[in-house]
């Protein structure tokens, strides 16, 4: 048997399909981000970054390493266990307090990542329902896909933020229970989901309700609670569940909820019960992320300017920008190959860093160079990158609006 | 539709089965490992921690230590994205060519937790083998069988270490492809598996191999490569997995095989590419404890040691100590309630933390206390941790056998 070959062959598939992916060695510099070098086959270049998910730059925040490096020499750099064998230790438990309070919940649960607190968390919460519906929004993120495989419950995919058809879904099931499963942030797109609208509907057909917020906490808010904090909505949810490796810049994810579905959830979710805790050091130095962003909207009020600067200048100069209502600007391609060549030439040619964004991670057809502005890009930085932009999409032949306004 | 009720009467089953957990509050200090602080309901107490997975006590070791705090300095606290999105930061680039040539393999990968390297890793691998059988040892982690069954391929699982039901179901299985999944140390009962006989059946049938290695690595070995580099089986074996969050004190999960198994991996595992990377900060630590390892042996022997002189001396108290072939030693309580009430007493009237080791974890009936001596555990602290354990021990009224001779 040649079990060598089905994977080469798998890799082949990638590679003729043009979606053979190469990681891009990067070295971000605390202190000078979006500044980074990228360790080229010629050596070391100093880039700019475009395309992290460290939003507010957070994790190069002076109290936030302080308080992860303090917690290191203190506390040791593991945390040596599970949460049961010895792994709950005080930061983790204090971090649980702080995410419990940002998103105004009884109780909050820390996993080692988002990926897996969606993954554990809401196959477990679903299995715990006695024939429980899932409804699941059709451009969920994976983490959640697979926790609602996991839980073997049967499921309805709603259309994207379609109301009519989630009303449908909700009706056609009558008095079973259910759960209304979906994002606040769609992170390709940039777009929001109507929350008030979808609890409205959960109240009405008596759903439970849990939305990813993975791509707007720290972010929108006057505290970083996200969107629906924004839209006086987190009461009406009855799960919220986040991450800390995005805009708070360190690792790990988390729900919140009442006391009894966090309990129910500490003590049955096997991705929690059986994995390592997160290191003291981590927890710690989340948890100073958290409440400097609680504390501060400087760095908010800065991306969101920044963002839409960004906006403004690349669809002045004619690139087909997505006019998004969030931090996220995509720019869109369309075509797996030209997307990947613009990738590279941005890089190669400008010392500019935006990953191409492909299939699977957005449908074929709608490849797209994903922009996400922050607050330390300046308005210089802005103006380089659609100078370039501009180079690479005249090189390679691909499509520009004619436009003359220019961008203020 | 009252869904609190439905987690709160889950509780409500777990509290009538004594299966609820409490977990113990613990802030480990660094430098003076095995002992810690509790966060008892009366306020900070000190306590010497004897069931930590943080086996070397690597998590507390300077070197390791400051290789997160220089790189957290210099690069930050978070990954900033996925591997694909600008999270491919240079340590763990490096990181992942030190656990290559730990195992002498190709290539390796690594993952947020051991947890989803075994997840997403033994899923991806077994639906990349068309028509895989996947034969599946019976005491298995819960992080493979969940793996397993992501995958959606058929299963059959043989008995724990049991080579003819093993060789029975491969024979069974005719030319299929087929992938055994199994550990080479088995944490609850410390017992190691017949690597090179497993191998013998693989080659036999045409099976490929999978291990997990995650409570061997950094402890056996010559270079802590694990069991199978004791036994000289790493060839042999096609993935090797391992965890960065046990012997080596910090976090994370890695696999090892060839390049193009590890490539395919990567390229189509959904919990490594939908996740934010590890930080480089924790990458870094990681690599600086590897290496450690990999040159001193001086840990590993003190723990050989330690570990057995804990067995003769509580064995020769009467306790009822299971005789291991590695450093774990589970003592024997057989009851959910006695366990819980034993470690309850050994933490409140001796300062001793050895959390209970109920079901789920071990099947019921053999709940018991797992001790986990390391190279900092003095024999001072092994005889007041077996006079303490005898005081338990006739104050609850469990049984101890009459010995005569004396620990050496
Ligand atoms: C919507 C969404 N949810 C969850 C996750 C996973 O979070 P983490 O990176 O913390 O694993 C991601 C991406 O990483 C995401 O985009
Ligand atoms: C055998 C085994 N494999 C994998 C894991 C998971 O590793 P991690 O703690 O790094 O998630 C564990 C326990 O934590 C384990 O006992």
């Amino acid at each position: 048997m040649d079990y060598q070959n089905f994977f080469t062959s798998a890799l082949d598939r990638l590679q003729a399909e043009r979606r053979y992916r190469v990681f891009a060695e990067i070295e971000r510099l605390a202190g000078r981000y979006p500044q980074a070098l990228w360790h080229s086959p010629e050596g070391p270049r100093p880039i700019t970054v475009w395309c992290s998910n460290d939003y507010l730059g957070m994790g190069q925040n002076r109290d936030v390493t302080r308080a992860m490096v303090e917690t290191a020499w203190r506390l040791g750099t593991g945390a040596g266990g599970t949460r049961n064998i010895s792994g709950n230790s005080h930061p983790i438990v204090e971090l649980e307090a702080e995410l419990a309070d940002l998103h105004s919940k009884e109780a909050a649960l820390v996993f080692t990542s988002g990926y897996v607190s969606n993954q554990t968390g809401i196959s477990t919460l679903a299995k715990l329902i006695p024939n429980c519906l899932i409804l699941s929004d059709a451009l969920n993120h994976n983490s959640m896909i697979e926790g609602v495989r996991q839980s073997g419950c049967d499921k309805a995919v709603f259309r994207h933020n379609d109301l009519e058809h989630l009303e449908e879904l909700l009706q056609a099931a009558g008095d079973r229970p259910k759960l209304i499963v979906f994002e606040s942030v769609y992170s390709m797109d940039g777009d929001i989901s109507p929350i008030h609208a979808i609890c409205d509907l959960a109240e009405r057909y008596g759903a439970m309700t849990y939305i990813d917020e993975v791509h707007a906490v720290g972010m929108y808010g006057p505290r970083g609670g996200g969107i629906a904090e924004r839209e006086g909505a987190m009461h009406r949810i009855d799960v919220i569940e986040g991450t800390m490796a995005k805009a708070f810049g360190v690792m790990g994810g988390y729900l919140t909820g009442t006391k009894a579905v966090m309990d129910a959830i500490r003590s049955f979710a096997p991705g929690f019960i059986f994995s390592t805790a997160l290191p003291p050091a981590v927890a710690a130095a989340a948890m100073a992320s958290i409440r400097h962003l609680k504390a501060s909207s400087s760095e908010r009020q800065q991306q969101q300017r920044q963002a839409a600067r960004t906006k403004a200048v690349l669809s002045s100069v004619g690139l087909p920008v997505i006019d998004t209502p969030t931090h996220i600007v995509p720019v869109m391609v369309g075509d797996a190959e030209a997307c990947k060549a613009a990738s590279d030439r941005l890089l190669e040619k400008h010392g500019i860093y935006i990953q191409p964004i492909n299939y699977p991670t957005v449908p074929r057809g709608t490849e797209r160079l994903r922009i996400t502005p922050g607050p330390s890009h300046t308005n210089a930085h802005i103006d380089a990158l659609a100078a370039a932009l501009v180079e690479v999409w005249t090189a390679l032949g691909l499509p520009l609006e004619s436009k003359v306004q220019a961008a203020e």
